[in-house]
């Protein structure tokens, strides 16, 4: 029998922060018919704060881990809005913006951070699809930022 | 009794620009089942014509005018693809992609201009989840450029 | 009577590439209800490689170019997905991401290579929403990533 989201996330020693509210006019989270569209969550948080352009002041291996605590948050902020992690049916789509450089050409591979923790967490349920850039900056210069579509059971 | 949308903007003293037929093979929105998806909207119109880059050679309260009149654009864009403002359910998502220097750490607070007034004209109905990012260029070097999903009524 | 994308594609002499096993923990693409989420597609595959910056490594022409590569893996992704592309009933929505250099200011005309195919093999059912946005850096330094919102027949 598989094990939980809430059991792997505790194997793995991951506590889901509490939700920060957002600091102005938006939302966390909306839920449309069986959707849930939630708002991009950057590389700060309790589990880790990354920030910073990859390639230049972040390795890959931090953007990595940075993009790992978006995942964490993403999860945070799902277990928030749906009450428990078992209500996703699929993380359907993924967008990964990493903060780097111009010269940085390995974007998608920060984003695995991200990607890989969500599938290590919901098993098939978090194989999404996906788009990773390379942007410009970030809000609070945070490393990466990764926001989610969700199919709720 | 809410005031309507259209009273709103009337007291906000804003008149909705006439849609422009995009000039290349793409469509203002497209409509799937209850879901309508808005085309990234440029700070350009007839409320105001921002360009440039954020940090540099626009400030940020000036990149919060320029997201203000993305939000013009894309309620001229509902308004001109549902008839009135009032099939609007929810403003389900947003992505703000602001225009700037690479060192400008708050492309966050840019696109409140455009939160802002969804907020203010649609109430509990304009408030989203929300990506906010920095890129490295916009067309015609717009200064933000936002796009929506929305919830039809 | 018009003519199938198949044979359309045909006539253009594009054969759709087989579609390449994304190399981490995502997938080419998620349905949800009657939608498809397309994963980015980047400018590189059997129907043409394109890397570098628009503006300063890559031509106008050349991004065209570049982002109809990106129309070419999307379609092959969709007719992987649902095994013909008679089954699209409409594209929705389309991102397409331009690797350029900050002055850039046409990322709308690059993209517009990935919207006139789409147009040119599906026809009406091609016409979507889209946004256009000018990136720091793409995946393996690609010149355009696409990504495909895509309502299902």
């Amino acid at each position: 029998m598989a094990q939980s989201p809430d059991s792997i996330l505790q194997s793995l020693g991951i506590e889901l922060p509490a939700l920060a509210a957002p600091a102005a006019n938006y939302v966390p989270s909306v839920r449309t018919g069986s959707l849930l569209f939630v708002s991009g969550q950057v590389s700060i948080g309790t589990a880790g704060k990354f920030v910073g352009k990859v390639g230049r002041d972040v390795t890959l291996e931090q953007g990595q881990q940075a993009a790992r605590v978006c995942a964490i948050n993403i999860l945070a902020n799902l277990k928030a809005s749906l009450g428990s992690l078992d209500k996703v049916a699929r993380i359907v789509k993924l967008v990964g913006f990493v903060n780097c450089i111009a010269e940085f050409e390995d974007p998608h591979k920060v984003v695995n951070g991200c990607s890989d923790l969500l599938t290590q967490v919901l098993g098939d349920k978090g194989k999404h699809a996906r788009s990773a850039v390379g942007v410009a900056t970030l809000p609070l210069n945070a490393a990466v930022e990764a926001e989610a579509i969700v199919e709720i059971a």
